[in-house]
């Protein structure tokens, strides 16, 4: 599975000492784009191309924290990909450390220029297809 | 039901023009801040006294963009309260739309001093209990 | 002197228990745009009609920390007014406490449509303009 | 001189289409997290040993604007090293093009657990010290 890698920063942390719960779609945000060019395509071609994926709906759960200076490593995949629209799934652990501290999805409609859903191009859908077992 | 008022400003957009989707949390703590004060307390005080309310899950549902300017009401309740944990629901608007732009919830579990679950303390109990109808 | 009310929330702070330093940019910005709302125009209606008023230069000095849930006071002001320039300047404090916590100014250049250098709207250099004593 | 990698994300941008003012004060962090650590120690571990070095002024001139997906190379230097304080410096490009973005700098003060200004340690001193040509 693919994995960004990434380093808490202190604009990230609040005054609890831990990763604002915000930031975490920051995160998700960054892995996704690192995992679509990990495909061979950057999300800023495939929008310059006419195409967007805008994000319909999020989630997270929060089981362990992440600090300061950690350096996350942030699962990420596809976890379903229909015809307008995909869902990517993401896990976060920090380097070394093999428990889980954050899960999440989002899920993206796929819309042309228009603002109109459309169907997710095959130039984009080939790439990211979950693969077979 | 409680209603905070917010302001969009550029640093909440995103290149789209709209409000960039992480951002929508922290709209969601500004809100459930304002809540609580409205009921006489501040969340300020509740952890000066001991107590904390880590969120250990977030929900959003997208549903129509927010923009530049807007004046955000973000509906505010308690939509669970049980013994050590409790859940915010929330529903965005801009101000003379009825049209729901967003929705989405907040689980928080009580922990004390020490990050152990505990009790929610009776002072923010009472203050916040869902009102029968 | 014109005064924006401002709230910090947890998403401000960092894990020192203070505002993280980049978001003082965030507050002057939410600043001055209520400032040009108090004199009756907006940015967006600005915007609008073609006139844009990006940063070129900020600059903040940081003199006592601001911490959650403070109610910042953001004194702000025109402090000079050029054709095709203009520098914002902000004092922070917080309510009830006359100590001046954050200072700093920005300068923005006016640029058209074209992103090309263009004189002050007289719509906006009337409105701004700094008043005789 | 050091020079950090970093990837513009949506959540870095603004409706114009550009990175949002603000956030270049979150490169500036990160590029010198990662120069301090180039050098053989964490800021992290810097703390812990009980030295701080919060932000007391914060310097920003934009010349040209960095967009989604830009690779940002930010170089950083420290330009000036006193008894209890120390300047960074820092420039902005992006990969593959020469010009110079965005230039700034931000001064330190160096404190102790108790917040009162005190020696930079030897420790830090010598893996920071501007080198002679």
């Amino acid at each position: 599975m693919f994995e960004a890698r990434l380093r808490v920063i202190y604009g990230d942390t609040d005054q609890m000492g831990v990763v604002y719960y915000a930031n975490y779609l920051r995160f998700f945000e960054a892995a996704r784009a690192e995992f679509i060019r990990s495909r061979g395509l950057t999300y800023r071609d495939f929008e310059a191309a006419g195409s967007f994926l805008p994000v319909v709906d999020a989630q997270i759960t929060y089981k362990l924290p992440c600090r300061y200076d950690d350096l996350l490593l942030v699962q990420t995949e596809v976890s379903e990909l229909r015809r307008a629209s995909l869902t990517f799934r993401y896990a976060i652990r920090k380097e070394g450390d093999a428990a889980v501290r954050t899960t999440g999805h989002t899920v993206h409609a796929c819309v042309g220029t228009d603002g109109k859903p459309t169907r997710i191009p095959d130039s984009l859908r080939q790439l990211i297809e979950p693969k077979a077992p």
